[in-house]
């Protein structure tokens, strides 16, 4: 045995590869990070929360008195299911949507996206089928894929998607011999559409599937930014928490740089997901959910989050009035009552192949809508986001996406 | 559709789950962290680092200032391959070890935990083997057992395990139709038996894998806190970059509760995982990857270093020299030149079936050797961690051992 063997024969990493790595697949809107950065482009592109709200020195010396106060504990190994009084509030937060749980129901995660990562690896086998409106969550796909899940789309339209075309779906596909274990859906301010699942349809959702044995998996991380304070639909888990798993986030309503999350299920699930999380990461970092539970729990969350609001109010305006002026004919899109994103259904008789390239060359960035769909689907759609750019950004944006589109 | 229906037949979540979940495995380490929390217990269990010696003022300043100066970028979504400037001293430390490599071979992980299931995640597929140490990670066989892997066990003697054992076991394998992707080894203060795999090992094992096709998962928590500071075998990764991919965590030079690690491999595999990485957290806290920046880079971090290092000197001292006098005849253990553990191979005669139990009644918490193997073969063996229990603790821990295998 000599040295010169290993330099001879190293391996071929590709062809070691899972077969699941075949379905791995980056997020489109990872992948236009870097452009988004260059000098004069314009994003509508990311969905990133408005940090500017947030009261930083507050934040920085709140972190700094947990670190002088309790360091030893805070940067030392923690527990699996999360530091002992965050599930409490979040129970608080999902009261604030309408929905009862106690904290023997919360595992927290390294964000939402955990959490999603977690579900699916407790129930999916390869093969399986999730049911999700189309178009979904980009990053859902991801984590499907990895999971070699197959997804089925249900089209949305202003309310949602439709709970019998739901139910009719998950039918057909068992009477094909194939398995659904959920359904996965944004029910608030959906993303990539903006539209919110109306509750006729949320009652009759949960219906559809608790008769049929499937769970409904609601990632909700966009429920407390609606623009209407007074009229919430409930959340699908208030209307019955043993069919729906829950999926909440601080990333919207605090900060995503922490990668502070949670689940909400039955008991039995929930001790599943944290020895599933354990194997993941352990527990979610300690400090992140110490100062997610300080500042939420203080009296500085409720008015900066009042502020953010109010800037995502104003920014959709801007952007339904730039739309209204610069958009050709053949353009609709949706009207969002909370949340981030709009989402433009083009002219289906024009060709959108190399959309993003062309709205790169105006300076702009944005998601196409195939990306939003498992199959790729020739894009005659888009999404916009309107979370994070100035209303004078989001004029521009959408001036030069009137260009793009005019040719 | 009635809300009746929906009470009648809600599901069965355990008839949902996926195969893999019947091998999701609870840390028996996190199955004892309640227990070790009671009143008068000695927990020689887990495997802490001592936070004890961190100038926490310092820490709670450097982060004070960090939201201060970069509040709206550092509670951000931040980018998937790591904040930018983590990967370059990411590099510096790997040289610490001998191995030198660049930062676009470096992906940072929210802990090295995460680096395992990634790799795991992109390279095994149910049925495929791990050959790794007897006895192992604890850790490690909660991610294998949940992608469906195999673990293959090769016996450590004081030198960690033999090379020629490993290419035999990869061979046979192989024979009977097997896939073995990789090696995975601890090779510096192995968890959980304190050795170390010896300099003129790590060059045969290298060769033996690369001239089969077979990658080495080198995970290395503990390379930085050895007793003796002027001899540390080369790294594998230094000796074949190829071939190895290399774990590297802050967690016991710095602070697990951030969750921050990293693996180093050929680009071609760094980009996989970074997909794979977004699919799951998207990317590791923001805050814990500048705080680790900052305090690795700054002035205090090697001293506080040092401190550690000589404490987890003189506890393991303490550790020798308690086992010396209370162990009964009959009882043998490792004798490590650095990390956390020491193992104990116990009287084979004697009945070890309840020992944990045992131990528990007299006040004390340990890991049964049977946890660290896959097959969870019968107990006549035991890990003690000495890193995070002083002196004196240890001296009453070993004495109460003394008392719980004398009957």
């Amino acid at each position: 045995m000599s040295g010169g063997a290993a330099v001879a024969r190293w391996p071929d990493h590709v062809s070691l590869f899972a077969r699941r790595s075949g379905e791995f697949r980056p997020s489109p809107v990872r992948a236009v990070f870097e452009i988004a950065m260059r000098p004069g482009m314009i994003s509508l592109a990311g969905g990133n929360p408005d940090m500017g709200v947030l009261p930083h020195d507050v934040i920085a010396g709140m972190t700094a008195r947990i670190l002088a106060e309790r360091g030893p504990e805070v940067l030392q190994y923690g527990s699996g299911a999360g530091i002992g009084r965050l599930p409490g509030l979040i129970c608080e937060l999902m009261a604030l949507e309408g929905a009862e749980t106690t904290p023997d129901r919360i595992q927290v995660t390294a964000g939402s996206q955990a959490g999603l990562d977690l579900v699916t690896k407790l129930f999916c086998n390869p093969g399986d089928v999730v049911v999700a409106e189309g178009p979904t969550y980009v990053g859902a796909l991801g984590v499907f894929g990895s999971y070699e899940v197959e997804v089925q789309h249900v089209d949305v339209d202003e309310d949602g998607f439709d709970p019998g075309a739901v139910a009719e779906r998950i039918d057909e596909l068992r009477a094909a011999g194939r398995t659904v274990k959920f359904v996965y859906t944004v029910p608030n301010f959906h993303n990539p559409t903006g539209v919110t699942l109306s509750e006729e349809r949320r009652r009759r959702l949960v219906a559809v599937c608790a008769e049929r044995g499937v769970l409904i998996l609601e990632d909700d991380p966009y429920g407390l930014l609606g623009f209407d304070r007074e009229h919430r639909p409930p959340s699908l888990y208030s209307l019955d928490p043993a069919t729906v798993i829950h999926l909440g986030s601080f990333s919207k309503i605090f900060a995503p740089g922490l990668r502070i999350g949670w689940i909400a299920a039955v008991p039995v699930v929930r001790a599943r997901l944290q020895i599933a999380a354990e194997a993941v990461t352990i527990h979610p970092s300690v400090l992140g959910q110490e100062l997610a539970a300080e500042y939420v729990g203080s009296e500085h969350w409720r008015p900066a989050l009042d502020r953010a609001v109010e800037r995502y109010r104003s920014r959709c305006a801007a952007m339904m009035g730039a739309l209204e002026e610069h958009m050709p004919e053949g353009v609709r899109w949706t009207r969002p009552a909370g949340g981030f994103f709009t989402w433009l259904d083009l002219d289906p008789a024009a060709d959108h192949e190399d959309l993003l390239d062309r709205a790169v060359r105006h300076g702009l960035v944005l998601v196409p809508g195939g990306a939003c769909y498992a199959d790729g689907r020739p894009t005659t759609s888009l999404r916009l986001a309107y979370s994070a750019a100035s209303e004078q950004e989001i004029a521009e944006g959408v001036r030069r996406l009137g260009e793009v589109l005019r040719g």
